[in-house]
């Protein structure tokens, strides 16, 4: 039977931390980058003045425009010649963000269609084989396997195989270099 | 631990085929009501003529102001405290609808919340011990209980247990008066 995989939208397929960055840098005047939120204390410095500011997440267009991770179409692409794929986001939280999230979706991985695209909050009642996410809250109560995208803000998540690229997923999905 | 029940939207909480008649008729001038469409010969009618217009489907405003079902309200809140409770609906095929069942669950079941909506296209991959749905399609896959509600378009519709109102599924889920 195919197996299925569940594939979360924001920092796996979107980078979203660089578009946070960008609308962080340009409210706050400061120059943060992602290799700044992988130091603990730059980090900390950063989220204090993010969280205060972070409801522009809400404000129509923010998802519109997210950059794509580099080989993600492809790779998602050749997943879907050998797994079912369904993509699963968190999107109900945002309700601007829904319809954008969908276009962007028609846009980059036109290959999936809307029959396959789920928004929801709690991703635990989604069955699948494998879950690629970015939040240790989506992969905890997740009964398959829980792959944790590698992202500055789960730097010290543990208990999870960690994939830092999606041509790493591609070696691991479909290299059949080792058992996942 | 707490059963899960998951509810569809269109036609099990929402008349959506109210709005449908009431759309319908407007543009072909005619006068069909949910009796008629119990009829096979005058619901085959109906549907010729409305499947060349039911783009309006995908018309902005369309989801938003559905009549609520007689006792949706009442009986999903009670299912809430002996059920975890997800809306399920298929509703990514409109992109329009999604802020706008958003919406709709906030004004009328603002105990449910985001983090329990979902929407997607297929269905087969909610984990649940109940499905309420009114279509074939997606009890067919479901691997839980399917309860099928009834609606004009599924009145051909074998091997599901019908309910026919929200007070029969209160009578059923929480009556305990039969084993469903």
């Amino acid at each position: 039977m195919t197996k299925r995989i569940a594939i979360d939208m924001d920092d796996v397929l979107a980078d979203t931390t660089a578009k946070i960055l960008q609308v962080s840098n340009q409210i706050l005047g400061t120059s943060y980058t992602r290799a700044d939120l992988a130091t603990p204390a730059k980090a900390a410095e950063f989220y204090q003045q993010y969280y205060p500011i972070r409801d522009f997440l809400h404000e129509k267009g923010f998802f519109r425009d997210l950059p794509v991770f580099d080989d993600a179409i492809d790779v998602v692409k050749r997943l879907q010649a050998e797994y079912e794929i369904f993509i699963v986001s968190a999107a109900t939280e945002f309700p601007n963000s829904l319809t954008e999230k969908l276009e962007w979706l028609e846009e980059h991985f036109p290959f999936i269609g809307w029959s396959h695209t789920v928004f929801c909050g709690h991703k635990y009642m989604i069955k699948a084989d494998y879950l690629i996410d970015d939040h240790e809250k989506n992969l905890v109560k997740f009964e398959g396997k829980g792959l944790l995208f590698d992202a500055p803000h789960n730097y010290h998540v543990q208990g999870y195989q960690r994939v830092f690229s999606w041509k790493e997923i591609d070696g691991l999905l479909l290299g059949k270099k080792e058992e996942v």
